[in-house]
């Protein structure tokens, strides 16, 4: 039944639940698709943390069923000239600002489709508010998608797009380094080290040490209980990412650590 | 598909997201009628804040389809002999307490029905709790609204209803003086004073300074970043109200103020 | 039309909103089952505080409409051999894990039928995340009970399972002593004492005073509103339990208490 899935719709968003932002957005695609399904990924994302809602958007929406479309609105520039993008990746449909928020969803499945929007018959016919595309922009294209308005309609193939500058991990004198790009509401640390690259780096992980922020968190565990209440600890986590952790605690706060922090792996 | 969209009901509740109040009545909703969708507008409003849930509801609300159903239990005097209101404003449905919630909503599009809820056949047959009206009076008659149950077989239509007592901003000593009603999560400080109140007070908004806590916050900007990052500015916002903001930062720390304050137009 | 009810599911768990967690598990049920419709409790539970998720799953669930299934993933032994189980009760379908979580659903509806969710037919295939079980076992075999397997085909009936030791209110002294097993969002402090074990103590409610924390916080009252602003009250509250509260401030604060705190009534 690709109607019915077509008309699945997830939100992710900096807007916080608090504000109209949020349900006006909804109002919107529901008032042009009135049967669609919203869902909401996220909308705590902390304020225009781009790089949050890109490990978010990647590790949520590769759950969802094929054809749902993501929106996302997390998008410091709003009101300059930044593009707006929509594209197809895995199987699923993205809108999405281009400041590299697809980077990691990207990085996971190449672009099947991707187009700029900028087709002014499915665009408001009145100028936008500047400050809030989400509601009278990305809502309403939303809504055109998915009503069926295929993406080659909304716009041109863009040239290039942006993606975030984070160095893929790599081996340095003698280690695999990496560094945190999230940090979670447990105060967990996840680096950019996936299993893969760990699997390329190393036959033995029996064997690796991990450190982070200048201490030595051991080697890697299967679950959190396996380091004592309190005591950090390094595992590949339910993302395929190396997490460093603190059993029933915050590692942000006992490392002292957080977002960009290296994560170095040793053999040993 | 008059059936399907009578079956959008939002929910807007100061009642948080920990606790178990808001499914409650949510299950209360689905049980009367199972097809429903409920969409959250927001359970996120300042405990017994009336004021921050009428401009919530009123920008919010907007955006749905007729017919849409909105049930609103910001409701400090729940308990007491408090009336509980139904109306149609706008080709969608209120449901909400008799306590000015409903102002900014009746401000932009008059009531065209308007009950007092009383009829004991729609209320529930034993006495409901003292201290959860949204469960089991809201709920169940928001379920009969669901199903189809007239506004006018509610109740009677009351002779008045409360209104919150903002005072509609006015020249004072040459300015347009108007309040702060409604700080946002991004700390913005959103003003009464709405773009057709200026186009009415003044030709050039290009001549226009805003004055908001004592301090110079500027001429009217497009957009936040044409203020240097962590200066304040104003700008007409996507609510189409004067808005005071700082550039990513928060306006109400920046400028120590919030709802009340005053917020003062000068031609220059 | 059962096919239709049998399709609404409810997630609590104490994920948080900010991170991909809640919106993985949505996408692995909507992937499994098209038309399911899911509605949050709340994922705002403090992490691993297994009673606050046992209060709130009870009293929230009470109102959802026969053949919901409710799935819980407040889970502080995830990785552990601890046993996820399901099981019907009060015409309702539970998943959750064997930690006591299911206590007050048990306590006022007795157990319909209850398996150990270990049929390999029914698990994922492969070894899942050993951190995330919410998305790779609870989340995939929730797909399956609204598919139509029924519980029995998921595993044995256990022999037992796990209930929270809370012990219930008795009398002691003269009094009848309970304990604070709740803190709401509005900081009110909800005891184990309900109506029906007040009406078995005592014959004249009107007579009784409920002593917390060390302090008289007087006679039952009807609602908040009964006790002078920022002055502390009792009252048996809409879950049907007796409540310390504070009129129109915070109770825990107020009174310096919390999970725990006895409650005493005596008459007077």
């Amino acid at each position: 039944m690709p109607m019915a899935k077509q008309r699945l719709v997830t939100l992710l968003t900096d807007f916080g639940t608090r504000d109209p932002y949020v349900a006006a957005m909804k109002g919107v695609i529901l008032s042009a698709c009135p049967h669609a399904q919203v869902v909401d990924i996220s909308h705590d994302i902390p304020p225009q943390d781009v790089l949050a809602a890109a490990v978010v958007l990647a590790q949520a929406t590769r759950y969802f069923p094929p054809d749902t479309l993501h929106v996302v609105v997390v998008d410091p520039s709003v009101g300059t000239n930044r593009r707006i993008l929509a594209g197809r990746f895995g199987g699923q449909v993205f809108l999405f600002p281009d400041n590299g928020v697809i980077t990691f969803v990207a990085e996971s499945t190449p672009a099947e489709a991707l187009v700029s929007v900028s087709n002014t018959t499915y665009l408001p016919p009145r100028p936008p508010s500047m400050t809030f595309h989400g509601r009278d922009i990305f809502a309403p294209v939303a809504g055109h998608i998915l009503n069926g308005v295929p993406l080659s309609r909304l716009g041109p193939q863009p040239q290039k797009y942006e993606l975030l500058d984070i160095p893929a991990p790599a081996e340095r004198q003698g280690g695999l380094v990496g560094e945190v790009i999230y940090v979670d509401r447990f105060g967990n640390m996840v680096s950019n080290v996936s299993d893969e690259a760990l699997g390329r780096w190393c036959k033995d992980p029996a064997a690796v040490r991990v450190v982070c922020a200048g201490r030595n968190v051991g080697p890697l565990q299967g679950t959190y209980a396996f380091a004592g209440v309190g005591e950090p600890l390094a595992l590949f986590n339910s993302m395929g990412l190396l997490e460093v952790a603190v059993n029933r605690g915050r590692a942000c706060d006992v490392l002292r650590a957080g977002v960009g922090c290296e994560v170095r792996l040793l053999q040993v």
